[in-house]
């Protein structure tokens, strides 16, 4: 299973900790899935991929700006969304409109998302919804 | 000036009527602009220009699929949107990253967007909104 | 018809001269079209459509940087390409790919290209082979 | 370091057993890289991640057709062409473009690419003029 995390590239002390955790949390959720296996993806809107956060083992440079948003959502089966402002809300339209799972912590309230308040919550929850398909 | 009218592509008949109102007054607002007079563009995901509603002037076929939303928006000053659902949600995040004043009729209830209940008054707040960029 | 006119942006004054000659068929080509009728249309690589030349009438700004090429050859209903470098090839390649006739002015050397040594011989080139579609 | 391989999607019998070769190779070539370490990235032309052959370990689905070859070269310090038609030189065009040195094994005769006869020797050439960056 791959769980799409998106959110704002710009977040407050609280959120770190709160996405700090997650990112823990993912690697929990990656674990024992056989295509991700722990990996962490980057799929970056620059052209080069460099620019990648050095946490990232595989970084997909594209090139295409805001339009990336379409391939971050399109690769993951649920998506976790953190904190956030307008980009991070067109990921979660992105991931309705592609019918992924979507829980949020912190974050934008629009219909369809599932509201969390801990990371674990937001991985048992992609995990049941996006097993059920 | 040039605004995206963004929605859903199957809406109900009360938004169908404000949406062919918009039309029209959409055509008002584009009159005076020099770039665009009166011009409908359609920017679709598919990569066949036939696909475009006979309305459109200006086909422009992206073959991207969801990530066209991105174009979308970026090609217009403002946005409008009207009723709509995860792609709507979508292109209203994009327009709010891209720093565009985004009017809605009907549609998601998030902050940054001006809920309007008529296409003049959305119209009015559009043209003011990026008039005092 | 709309033809996809490729070649690279820096070119010398031997091949300006071509272009330009090139630009003023072209509109004779676009006159009697239906969808186009002498409209110029510029699909940009950048996020801002003023950076469109004065002689593009629609801008169309996509943020995509090189993969913004696909569209400039699937707006088209066939190709001629000018001088141009690596760019240029790779529309070749895209036109080719996506099955759009090409003539070629001065330019890379490549099967399947019509190779024409003059803006109207390219116009007659590719209105023969569009229309035989 | 990353090596795009791009070629046809449909190659005969003679230029599957140098495809094959030439797979293992990569696999030589990448063994030592720290970033990528063997690993083989598959960015699919598609929106479904399932779409990739099974010896990808990391698929990414784009939705973007044509557009996505932007992605395979920019995500590569290098390309290897092997056989294949207008999807392939679209590819050895967009590599020139964003200055990767590309060898070619039985494909399009062009300019800046250069020509080798086995797998060995586009892997050295690749490796020695990445390195020469």
């Amino acid at each position: 299973m791959r769980v799409s995390v998106i959110g704002g590239s710009t977040i407050g002390p609280e959120t770190a900790a709160v996405a700090e955790a997650l990112g823990g949390v993912m690697a929990a959720v990656c674990r024992g899935a056989r295509a991700a296996d722990g990996e962490t993806i980057g799929i970056l809107p620059t052209d080069d991929r460099r620019d990648a956060n050095p946490h990232v083992t595989t970084p997909i440079a594209t090139g295409l700006g805001h339009a990336r948003n379409a391939l971050v959502v399109m690769n993951g089966d649920a998506a976790v969304a953190v904190d956030g402002a307008g980009g991070t809300l067109s990921e979660i339209g992105l991931a309705l409109a592609q019918g992924r799972p979507v829980a949020g912590i912190d974050t934008h309230d629009v219909d369809g998302v599932e509201a969390v308040d801990s990371p674990t919550a937001a991985v048992t929850y992609v995990e049941r919804a996006a097993g059920a398909d």
